[in-house]
C-alpha cells in the first residue's frame, strides 16, 4: 500500500467507497475523472448511486450534477443514470441508460466542446465544484496524484473542487508514471503561450499537485477500465480508409503534405481503426498523432515503428491492447503522452501543429454541414466531443460515414441536416465508401454537386439532385438554394414510415 | 514622390492604373488588400474592370477570382461585380452589386472564417495566387511596404503571389508608419507560438518585407477610404447596450470579471457603437480591445482615456473620424496596433487573452443556434467574417440583435434558424432590446425557455412557446424537441406572405 499511497496523511484517509460517498451531499456538483471509458473512478459512483436510491426510497430528493472528461462506463454514468438522480451532465456521454434519461427529459445535458468544458468550469461559469472524484495510479509522497489511463478534466476539477476523493486503482500499471504531462492553461489575464511545437514535446510535470487539505477520502480499488472489444474491420470502413489514403497521396503530389503527413487526430470506432490499419500497410513513415484517444490501431502503428509517437488525453483500448499496455507501460511511456484535455484539444496547439482531423458523423447535407449528435434532429446520441476543437482548427478537416444506414432506409447525405454541429465554414472533406468530396474553395452550389456525385449512395442521388434543382428553381436565392418546405422531409418521412425513401 | 517610394527600382516601375491592370490576365486569381472599406486599392480594380468590360464587348471570356481581407468598396467589389467577371470571391463582402451577383448565381462565393482565409491561401488550398494588388502608405528604401489603413490578408497574398502591384496612396497619412505590427504565422511544421500575452504587445515589424523582383507595377493614387457616415444611435441599440453593461456588472459581482473587463471585440454598426458609447459613460476603466476593426466609438474611448489601447487589423471609421486619425496618426500609433488578420483573429491569441466577443446576427433560434449570413436560408447577406473566430474562442461570447425587423413582420428569435453559422455549442449569451439570455450551463430545453422569455418580442412569445410545447409533445426526444414539419414554417410564411405572422 505504501507503494501506491506514499503520502502518510492521505494514507490515513483510506476508507470504503461507501464512507467516501457519504461525503457527497444532495445537490452537489461533482467533477469526475474519466474519458472514453478510461481512468474513471470505479467504486465511489456505485456507492453514491446506492445513497441516492436509498434517499429516493425514503422520499428524499437527491440529485447531483455530473461533470467528466468525456464518456465513462456503466459503473459511473450507468449506475447514476439508473437512479434518475443526475440533474445535469456535461460534456460528453455514451452510456445507453444515461442517454435514455437525457432523451426522456429526466437529465439536462449540455453538449460542450471538450476543450471548453474544463476551461469554463475553471472560469466559474457553472458555479462551484463541490467535489472532485478522480482515479489515480498512485499518490506521491508530496500528495501529488499520478493519473491513470486518462487525464481528461481532472486538473480543472481538482483545482476547483472544495472536496477531493481519490480512488487508487491497483489494476492500473505503475508503469504509467511518466506518461502524463500535466500543464495548466490557467485563467486570463495570466495565460501564457502553450509551448508545444511538436506532438511529442513534454512541457509539464508527471503528476497533478493538489491541495492535500481538500482530500476527504482515499479509496483503494482494483478493477479494469471499460475497454470495449475490438470489432473486425468491415469492407465499408476499408473503402473509406482507402479514399482517405488516396487523398493523402494526392495532397503530397500537390506539395501540401509530405510523406510524414501531419499529426493525425481521429475519432474512435471501426472507420478510424480501418484508417490506422491502412496506414500500417502504407508507404507513409515517421507518423505522429496529436489526438484525444489512443486506440488499438495506434498501438500497432507505434509497435511497428510506422508511428514515432502519439499525444492524447486518454486510452480507448480493447481488453487485449489494455493488457499489452499495462504489461509494458514503461516502454510505451517513451512514445506516448497523456495531457489534460484542455491541452490535447486546445485550438492553439491543433492549429500550430497543423493536425489532420478525421471524425465520424451521423449525417452531412449537400452544402457540407455536419450533424454529429442528434438522431432526426431531437434525440441526443453521444455529443460532439472534441470533433469541433479539431475540425475548426485542423490543417485538413475530414468527416467520414457510410453513405447509408439501417439497410438503406437512412441516407447519410440529406438535403439539410436535422441538427448542425459543424457548419459549412469548417468542413473541408467528406468521405463515404462511395468516394471523397474535396470542398475546399467551393461555393455552396458547387459543393452540393460534388457531395451528391461523390458521397451519396447511388440509390439516393436522384432524390438529392431533384431537391437541389427544385430549390434552385424556386427563386429564393442561388447562393444556398433551399426549399424550406422540403428540407427536412426525408427525416419526417423516416419518423413516419421508418424509411427516408418515398 | 521619393518620400513615398524610397526604393529606386520600384520608383522605376511607377505607371498608370491602366498599364498596371494590363498585367492581369483572364482567369487570374488576385489577392487584394482591403478590410471593412479600408486600405483597399483605389484605381487598379477600376482599370481592371474596364479591361474585363472591353473583353466581354469583344466576346472574349474574362473572369477573375477575387480574394481580399474582408469587405472593400464600390471601387473594388462594386466595379468588378458589375462586369459579371468575378468568378469566385472570398472571404467576406458587403457590396450590394456583388451580393446580387452572388445571389443570382453569377459569382461563386466561399464564406470562410477570416482567420482561415489567408492561412488556407498560404497552405495552397485554393491554388496559385497570380497577383497581389495592395495599397501602401509608402515603400521603404529596402522595398518593404508600409500598409495603409488595414493589414488584412496582404502578407499572405504578397508572399504567395507571382506578381505584385502596389498602389501608393497619398491620402493615407505617413503617420500610420509604426502603427502596424507584421508577424507571419507561417506553415506547419514550422509554426511557433504567437508570443502575444497582452493586447498591446508588439511582436513584429512595422512594414511587410516582399520579394521586390515580383513587383510588376507601382501606381500612385490619392483617394479616401470608403468611410461610411456615423449613424446616430437609436433607442433599441441603447437598450441592448444597457443589458450588456448590466451583465458585465453582474459578472464582476460573481468574480468572473474585473472592472477592467477583458479585451473587447465587437462587430461594426449601430449596436456596437451604442455599447462603446455606453462604456464611455460607465465606471469601467483601463479598457482594452483585441478586435478586427477600430470604429468611431473606440477612438472616442481612446481619446477619453477610458480605453488604454486597441489592437485590430483595420479601421472602419466615419469620414470625420478618419480625418481625425489621418491628422493625428503618429499620436494614435502609440495606442493602436494593426495586425495581419491571421493574428488579430487567431484562436490562439483570442483564447489566451480571454476576449469578450460581441457580434450582431440575423436570427437566433430557441436553442441558441445563430444565423449570421443568410436571409430566409438561401440568400447571402455579407458573410460571417470574424464572428466565428471570436465567438468560438471568447471568454464570453455574445450575440445581439433587435428582437424584430421589418415593422414586426420578422422575429429575430425563431423555432429553428434557416442557416447555421454558430451552433448551440458556441453561443453563450443572446441580447435583444427585450433582455438578456445567459445560456451558460443550460441544456437545450432550458435555453429555449430563457430565450423566449428574455429575448423574443412579446408579440412572438406565445407562438414560440406553442412551437416548443408541441415539439415536446411529439415524442421525438426531449433533448432538443423539434417539429421538423413546422421548424421553418415561419420563414416559409414570410417568403409566401411577407410576414412571419399568421
Amino acid at each position: 500500500m505504501s507503494e501506491r499511497i506514499a503520502h502518510p496523511g492521505l494514507r490515513a484517509k483510506v476508507m470504503s467507497a461507501h464512507d467516501a460517498a457519504a461525503k457527497i451531499a444532495p445537490g452537489d456538483q461533482i467533477g469526475f475523472s474519466g474519458f472514453t471509458g478510461a481512468g474513471y473512478p470505479k467504486e465511489v459512483p456505485t456507492a453514491l448511486a446506492e445513497r441516492i436510491k436509498e434517499a429516493h426510497q425514503q422520499g428524499r430528493e437527491f440529485r447531483v450534477n455530473v461533470l467528466t472528461g468525456a464518456s465513462t462506463a456503466p459503473e459511473l454514468d450507468g449506475v447514476l443514470a439508473e437512479t434518475g438522480g443526475v440533474n445535469w451532465r456535461m460534456p460528453y456521454q455514451s452510456d445507453p441508460r444515461l442517454r435514455d434519461k437525457i432523451n426522456d427529459g429526466t437529465t439536462f445535458y449540455s453538449d460542450i466542446h471538450l476543450s471548453h468544458s474544463g476551461m469554463m468550469t475553471s472560469q466559474g461559469f457553472f458555479g462551484p465544484v463541490d467535489a472532485a472524484v478522480v482515479e489515480a495510479v498512485k499518490i506521491n509522497a508530496d500528495g501529488s496524484i499520478v493519473p491513470s489511463s486518462s487525464v481528461g478534466n481532472s486538473v480543472n476539477y481538482l483545482d476547483a473542487a472544495e472536496k477531493i476523493i481519490i480512488e487508487v486503482n491497483e489494476w492500473q500499471s505503475l508503469g504509467l508514471e511518466g506518461m502524463h504531462d500535466i500543464w495548466r492553461v490557467g485563467l486570463p489575464p495570466h495565460r501564457q503561450p502553450i509551448p508545444i511545437t511538436t506532438p511529442g514535446q513534454r512541457i509539464g510535470s508527471a503528476s497533478i499537485n493538489i491541495d492535500v487539505d481538500k482530500v476527504v477520502a482515499v479509496v483503494r480499488t482494483n478493477a479494469p477500465d471499460r475497454n470495449s472489444p475490438f470489432k473486425s474491420i468491415d469492407q465499408t470502413s476499408k473503402d473509406i480508409a482507402g479514399h482517405l489514403l488516396e487523398f493523402a497521396r494526392h495532397e503530397i503530389t500537390q506539395g501540401r503534405l509530405t510523406n510524414e503527413l501531419r499529426p493525425l487526430q481521429s475519432g474512435v470506432g471501426n472507420i478510424a481503426n480501418a484508417v490506422l490499419a491502412g496506414l500500417l500497410e502504407s508507404e507513409f513513415e515517421n507518423l505522429t498523432s496529436y489526438t484525444e484517444v489512443i486506440q488499438d490501431g495506434m498501438v500497432d502503428l507505434l509497435d511497428s515503428g510506422k508511428m514515432a509517437l502519439a499525444s492524447a488525453t486518454s486510452f480507448a483500448l480493447s481488453p487485449e491492447a489494455a493488457e499489452r499496455m499495462n504489461n509494458d507501460a514503461e516502454r510505451y511511456a517513451k512514445k506516448l503522452i497523456l495531457r489534460p484535455q484542455e491541452v490535447s484539444n486546445h485550438p492553439e496547439v491543433i492549429r500550430r501543429l497543423g493536425v489532420i482531423a478525421t471524425n465520424g458523423m451521423i449525417e452531412a447535407d449537400i452544402y457540407g454541414n455536419v450533424n454529429s449528435t442528434h438522431i432526426m434532429g431531437s434525440r441526443m446520441m453521444n455529443g460532439l466531443g472534441g470533433s469541433g476543437d479539431f475540425t475548426r482548427n485542423a490543417y485538413i478537416s475530414i468527416f467520414v460515414s457510410p453513405s447509408i444506414a439501417k439497410n438503406g432506409d437512412i441516407s447519410a447525405i440529406v438535403p439539410m441536416v436535422s441538427h448542425h454541429d459543424h457548419t459549412e465554414h469548417d468542413v473541408q472533406v467528406i468521405i463515404t465508401e462511395q468516394g471523397l468530396a474535396d470542398l475546399r474553395g467551393l461555393a455552396p452550389r458547387q459543393r452540393a454537386r460534388v457531395i451528391i456525385d461523390k458521397c451519396a449512395h447511388p440509390s439516393f442521388r436522384p432524390m438529392l439532385t431533384e431537391y437541389l434543382e427544385r430549390a434552385e428553381a424556386l427563386g429564393v436565392g442561388m447562393h444556398t438554394p433551399h426549399d424550406l418546405a422540403q428540407a427536412h422531409s426525408w427525416h419526417r418521412r423516416f419518423l413516419d414510415t421508418g424509411s427516408m425513401r418515398p
